[in-house]
């Protein structure tokens, strides 16, 4: 089933809803003539020798093979002990950056506009270290690791991204004011990785401060990068400002060009098969995609659909305050890709 | 200087427009005929035997008397070494809960209303910790510490508060999800408490969901209890979203008593002595501090001529959107004040 000459991307559709948007996006990308194939990948998680979670082989190849990979939302697990397969896949590929533009979609009202900001957040320790004690009863202790490679690490694909991507500042988010030596640390390595690029504005703000500047007024912000819980709460907080985790995309990238691309929103059981969800979210984050392969022209062609048909109002999901159906949207989406031959 | 009869209250002036400011609060305070007395204390760091640092003894002497105080800005510690005076003043005093009520002000206009909810903050352990280590060259640990004592304790207060103050739900906030033992001993300690106030509903939300829901609805919340670090971002974030610092009060709530009123915005250097501060913040948290003694009328009166005077939008401080100096400010809410008499 492989076609000389497309590049392949794995996709992994998810749970609830995942399956009927991740149609949708493949819908799209049809009607817009994209030169990739599809490669269907599930990831419940499996357990290996010595009871060690894993993602299943046949996905971990196909990554290891297509490098790129766009995946739906992914049911919460509900036994004790079984990991997030969010987490696990980011960690089995070693996604250090975790990449989240907001940017205000003209026609769809929230109480801000021209937001127009990136959250790029270290996905690797930070809080997420998972290690933990019972010092003893009734006393416990969570363990937040710095680490000086990861930190330049980030900074760094900081830095590029604003450089590759027209930006004119990075504003590093710590409370290196309480965490003195490890968000002391990631700060320490945001400004040296800063020296070597001068044509790129760094800033410095607390955690706490940003929160109250964003809500207050988010167009002073452009790229925005931080620790791993940091990046957790400020990608939420902004995916709200421009209207929710259904419309905003997400990008885990790794070295060498491996990359997920997925949408952040739950998996909805309670719409899962009802042709009601928005896919959104997910086909901007293979809009991200494209763009992260090099394909920018399908990129825009898609977003521009997209944004055309939100702006346009006619043929709305419901969460997105219309009443048509997925189907509805994603041919009206279709429609005008097609229009724009 | 003890008049009988009169409650003394410890003043902490502090630092830049703390001084202008603490004179507002105690003209107004003397308009309404508030019947205490203040001692005013100065809070600069001093090293005691071993190098320790500690608040002046006098001003240590002066609280453990009192039992109130009411503090301005303190300038952040320039000196390497140097604590938070801000913290300091917290651990001397055992001052665990922060509570900030964030409740829109009629007539000062942001891009949300009717927003009336409560952060309370757990305020002595956490990621505030203080513990941090170098495992390697490059490899840092900060130490997050959770107890049982401290959650329950923490827990405890809020519902109390949320009985008190005529409120129906308490929402506790965490990240259980990833430091399963730590937030998860928080988390299981509210679940325990909350068994006893069944006359309050109790709801459980992921920090990251709390951000992008109160950006999205903060009329959604009411009473919000969190571990420290969420604290301190949780109520940043909702102050903006009224205004921010400088019209958002804030308590520090101990064992017995014992609390310290203060506002929580910066000193504002640059037009410290210029009569240009504006004082509601302070004036806010003082009235805080009249319902904590249980002055609710006193409180009420001084609250209302604040309130009048900014929705009537005449006499007020620059950074509300006026051309008014601080002195004319507090002297408008004293007019008002000696007019309900
Ligand atoms: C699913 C969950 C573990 C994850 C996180 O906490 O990082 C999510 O909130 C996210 O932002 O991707
Ligand atoms: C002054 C600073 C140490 C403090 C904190 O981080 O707690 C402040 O931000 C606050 O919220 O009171």
């Amino acid at each position: 089933c492989f076609r000389r000459g497309l590049q392949t991307v794995t996709l992994i559709p998810g749970d609830g809803i995942g399956p009927e948007i991740s149609v949708a996006v493949m819908k799209i990308f049809e009607a817009a003539k994209v030169p990739i194939q599809w490669e269907e990948r599930n990831v419940t998680a499996i357990q290996g020798p010595g009871g060690r979670w894993m993602i299943p082989p046949d996905c971990k190849e196909s990554m290891d093979r297509t490098l790129i990979g766009l995946k739906g939302p992914l049911k919460t697990p509900i036994a004790a002990g079984h990991p997030s397969m969010n987490l696990l896949l980011r960690k089995t590929f070693d996604l250090y950056a975790n990449v989240r533009p907001c940017v205000s979609i003209e026609g769809y009202k929230t109480p801000y506009t021209d937001v127009d900001l990136v959250t790029i957040r270290e996905n690797t320790e930070g809080e997420y270290s998972g290690i933990e004690h019972i010092i003893v009863d009734g006393v416990v202790q969570s363990i937040k690791l710095i680490t000086e490679d990861a930190s330049r690490r980030i900074a760094e694909y900081a830095f590029e991204y604003a450089r590759n991507n027209q930006r004119n500042s990075v504003t590093a988010v710590h409370k290196a004011n309480i965490m003195r030596m490890s968000d002391g640390l990631f700060l320490r390595k945001c400004r040296e990785v800063a020296e070597h690029f001068k044509d790129i504005k760094f800033t410095e703000m607390y955690l706490d401060t940003v929160c109250l500047n964003m809500v207050q007024d988010p167009t002073q912000f452009d790229v925005l990068v931080m620790p791993n819980l940091y990046g957790d709460i400020l990608s939420d907080l902004c995916a709200g400002l421009i209207g929710g985790l259904g419309v905003t995309p997400s990008g885990n990238i790794g070295a060498n060009g491996v990359a997920i691309f997925e949408s952040v929103h739950g998996t909805a059981p309670d719409i899962a098969g009802l042709d009601m969800a928005n896919p959104t979210a997910l086909l901007l984050s293979a809009v991200m995609m494209l763009r992260h392969m090099g394909m920018h022209d399908y990129g825009k062609k898609i977003e521009t659909a997209c944004f055309d048909t939100i702006r346009d109002k006619k043929v709305l999901t419901g969460d997105l305050g219309g009443q048509s159906k997925c189907s509805e949207f994603t041919e009206e989406i279709c429609r005008r890709v097609r229009d724009m031959d």
